[in-house]
C-alpha cells in the first residue's frame, strides 16, 4: 500500500465529464489498496474568467481581494471532484487551502508556503477517505486567503506530498511526460522514462513548460518522487523525476534539447573593466522588472570589456531604452547594441559532468550546418548557445540527432 | 454618525456595472460620516450555475460538498465589491463567513447561525474601512463551510447588524419597499412607510416575498431596525420595519392585503373527536415533508368532527394519497375530500388588536361580491380566508378598497 498524491491541472478537470474521468482513475488506485490525495486546479478558463471580472472593476485589482476572488476557482473544483468520487463509490472529503491549513506568507498573488498542517488529512486517509485539496491557495497567519501565483497547484501537490511523506507525487497534465525535445519540432523526440531534478530544472527554465519550476525545486528540496503523466491516457508510466542521479541504472549522457524562441540579446561595448560594473548595468534593468536570462562577460582587454545578456523579446525595447538613456553615459560605455531576432538552444544532461567533448560535439554539429554561434553559456549540466532565430528549428533537429536522442538509451 | 449594515441581493450585484453602483451608494453614506458594513449575495444566476454543475456530477449532491461549491458565489462578490469600493476611493476589506467567524450548526445547505465574532469587523470599521461580508454562509465548529439555504443572505445581514448593534439594517432588493398589496394586482397599492415586525411576518409568510421570513424573525428577536429599499433608485426611503408598535405616530388599522394563489385544501370528515387525533392526521403528512399552512378544526358534534388544512398545491396529490391510504382507515374517518383550486386572502394589521369589526367588514365585503368563504382562520393581527381561486383578484381588489388602503393614512 502506497500513499500517492495526484495533482490534476485545469484541462484535466475542465468539464464535469473530465472530473468523472478523474474519479475513475482514482478508483483504480484505491482498488489497488493505495491511499490517495487529490490536488486540483480551477477548471480551465475559470481563473481567467475571474481575473476578467476583477479587471472590469479595476484594471489593477487589489492583490488581497483578487486572491479572494480567484481562489474560488479551485474551491469549486474540490467540491465537484469530491462529489464525483462519492458517485464512483468512494468516501471523499474536500479541503480549501485554509481548511488544510496551508500557511503561507502574505505576498498576495505570489505567496510562498511556510508550513502545512497534515494531521487532519492523515486521519481522513486512515479512515478510508480520498482527500481532495484545492491547489494554488493557502492562508496567511492573519487568516487572509492567499494564492501561490500561476501554476501554483503543482507546488501545492508537491508540498502536500512532502508534508505527508507520500510515496509518489503524480502530476497529471495534457502531455504524457517529458520529451527529449519538442515533438512538434522533431517528430523523432522520445518520452524520457526518467530525468533528474537538475535536468528538469534546466529543461523547465529553458522553456519545456511541463512543470512549474518552483514545484520542481520544492520536490528536490524535500526529495519527493515526482511523476509527470497524461490525464487523457488510461495507461502510460509518464516520466519519473528523480533526485538522485545514481538511482538511474542507465544514464544517457544528454537527456534533451531545450530551446527558447523569444530571446533577445543586448551587448554593452567598451565597458570599463572595474568592480561593480555588472551591477551598474543590470541594476537599473532589474529595477524596471525586466528579467535577465543569460549573462556573459568576457575577459577584458586594456581595461575595457564587453558585457552581454539576454532578455525576453517583449522587454527588449524597454531594456534598450534603459541602457541607452540611463546606463551608457553613466558608466562611460562605448555603445549599446542589441538584436531581438535571436533564439537560445541548450543541450541538457547530468551525464556531461563525467563526459568530455559534449561542447565540442555541439559546436561542430552547428558549424557543419553553417549556424553561427553568437553567445555561449555553460553550467555543469547544460550548454546554451544563442543563434539567429531563423536557424532554431534546424539547430534543434541536428543536435537531437547528433546526440542520438531519437534512439532508446542502451 | 451611525453604523449601518447594507445587504445587497443577487440582482443588485448582478454585473460589474451594478457592483460599481453599490460602491457609489456606499460612498454617499461614508461621505455623511457613517460606518458601513456591506453584506452581499452571489451575482444573480451564479448560485444556480454552481448547483447545475454539481447536479451534472450527481443528481443529489453531497450536502457538505455542495456548500463548498455554492459558497464560492458570495466569495467572488465580496472580492469584487471590495475592489469597487477601493476604486471609488474608500478603504475596504472582504470577509468570507469563515473569516468573520460566523459560527453555524452543521446542517449543510440549511445551517443556522449560532454566534458571530464581530471583533475584527469592529476594529476595521474604527480604522475607516468599509467591511464587506459574504452573505448566506458560515462555518461549523469543525471548520466545515456551511450555507444558510436560499435567501440566507438577508439573515446574515440581520445577524451581523445584531452582533454589531447597528443603527439600521438596510435590505436592498429590486422592489422599493413593502406594499399594501401586490401592485400588479391592484394598481392603487401604496408603499408603506413602516410596518411592524408582526405584520411583516404575516405578510411574508402569506406570500409577500420581499424578505426571507427567518431574517425578519431574527430582526425581531434582536430588535434590529430593518429597512427595505430598492437598489435601483437613487432616492427613496423604502419601508421601515419596526419592532415596537408604539413607535408609530399614526397607526393604520390594516396594513395590507396578502394572498397566496397556490393553496390547496383538504378536509378529513367524520373524525373521532378524541385527544391526539390532530397528530394522527398531520404526523404522517409532516413525515412526508409536506408543509401544512392553515389548520382548522371545529367543535365536534356527537363525538365526531371535521378536520381541515391547506398545503401547497404541488403537494396536494401526495397529501391526499397519504390521508386516503394511510390515515383514513387507521383513525376511522368517514371520508377525505380535497380541492386544489383554492386561494387564500388575508387582511393583516396590528391595529385590529384594538379595533372591533374588522372581521365582519371583511366578510361583508366579500359577501357583497358573491364570494363564498370556504375556511376562516384568524390570529391576533390577521384574518385569512380560503376562497375559490377564480375570485382571488376580485377579493384582493375589493378588500384593498374597503379598508382604504389606497389612501394615505391620516
Amino acid at each position: 500500500m502506497a500513499l500517492i498524491v495526484q495533482k490534476y491541472g485545469g484541462t484535466s478537470v475542465g468539464s464535469t465529464e473530465r472530473i468523472k474521468g478523474v474519479a475513475r482513475r482514482v478508483a483504480k488506485y484505491k482498488a489497488q489498496g493505495h491511499q490517495v490525495v487529490v490536488v486540483v486546479s480551477a477548471m480551465s478558463g475559470e481563473t481567467n474568467r475571474l481575473i476578467g471580472l476583477a479587471k472590469e472593476i479595476l484594471e489593477q485589482p487589489d492583490p488581497r481581494e483578487l486572491d479572494v476572488v480567484v481562489s474560488t476557482g479551485e474551491q469549486v473544483t474540490i467540491g465537484l471532484v469530491s462529489m464525483a468520487l462519492m458517485a464512483a463509490g468512494m468516501k471523499a472529503k474536500s479541503y480549501t487551502g485554509a481548511q488544510v491549513k496551508i500557511l503561507t506568507d502574505s505576498a498576495f498573488n505570489k505567496a510562498r508556503i511556510l508550513s502545512i498542517d497534515e494531521e487532519n488529512i492523515r486521519t481522513d486517509l486512515a479512515n478510508g477517505y480520498v482527500v481532495v485539496v484545492a491547489g494554488f491557495q493557502g492562508m496567511d497567519e492573519d487568516g487572509n486567503i492567499t494564492t501561490l501565483g500561476r501554476g501554483g497547484s503543482d507546488t501545492t501537490g508537491v508540498a502536500i506530498a512532502a508534508a505527508l511523506r507520500a510515496d509518489e507525487c503524480q502530476i497529471y497534465t495534457d502531455v504524457d511526460g517529458v520529451y527529449t525535445t519538442d515533438p512538434r519540432l522533431v517528430p523523432e523526440a522520445r518520452r524520457l522514462k526518467s530525468i533528474t531534478f537538475e535536468e528538469m530544472l534546466e529543461m523547465a527554465s529553458l522553456g519545456s513548460k511541463v512543470l512549474q519550476i518552483r514545484s520542481v525545486e520544492f520536490a528536490g528540496k524535500y526529495k519527493v518522487k515526482l511523476r509527470v503523466l497524461s490525464s487523457f491516457e488510461e495507461e502510460g508510466e509518464g516520466t519519473l523525476i528523480t533526485f538522485e542521479e545514481d538511482n538511474k541504472m542507465e544514464q544517457a549522457i544528454i537527456s534533451g534539447i531545450a530551446f527558447n524562441r523569444d530571446e533577445a540579446k543586448i551587448t554593452v561595448r567598451g565597458v570599463p573593466d572595474r568592480p561593480g560594473i555588472a551591477y551598474q548595468i543590470l541594476g537599473p534593468v532589474s529595477d524596471a522588472n525586466v528579467d535577465v536570462d543569460m549573462i556573459i562577460q568576457n575577459v577584458g582587454v586594456d581595461g575595457s570589456t564587453d558585457f552581454s545578456f539576454t532578455v525576453h523579446r517583449n522587454e527588449f525595447a524597454k531594456a534598450m531604452d534603459i541602457l541607452k538613456n540611463q546606463v551608457q553615459k553613466h558608466i562611460g560605455a562605448r555603445e549599446v547594441i542589441g538584436d531581438d531576432k535571436t533564439a537560445k538552444v541548450s543541450v541538457v544532461g547530468v551525464g556531461m559532468r563525467s563526459h568530455v567533448g559534449i561542447a565540442s560535439k555541439m559546436f561542430r554539429t552547428l558549424a557543419e550546418e553553417g549556424i553561427n554561434i553568437q553567445m555561449i553559456s555553460t553550467s555543469e549540466i547544460k550548454i546554451s548557445v544563442v543563434i539567429d532565430e531563423k536557424y532554431l528549428e534546424l539547430a534543434v533537429r541536428v543536435l537531437h540527432k547528433a546526440f542520438d536522442l531519437d534512439q532508446e538509451a542502451v
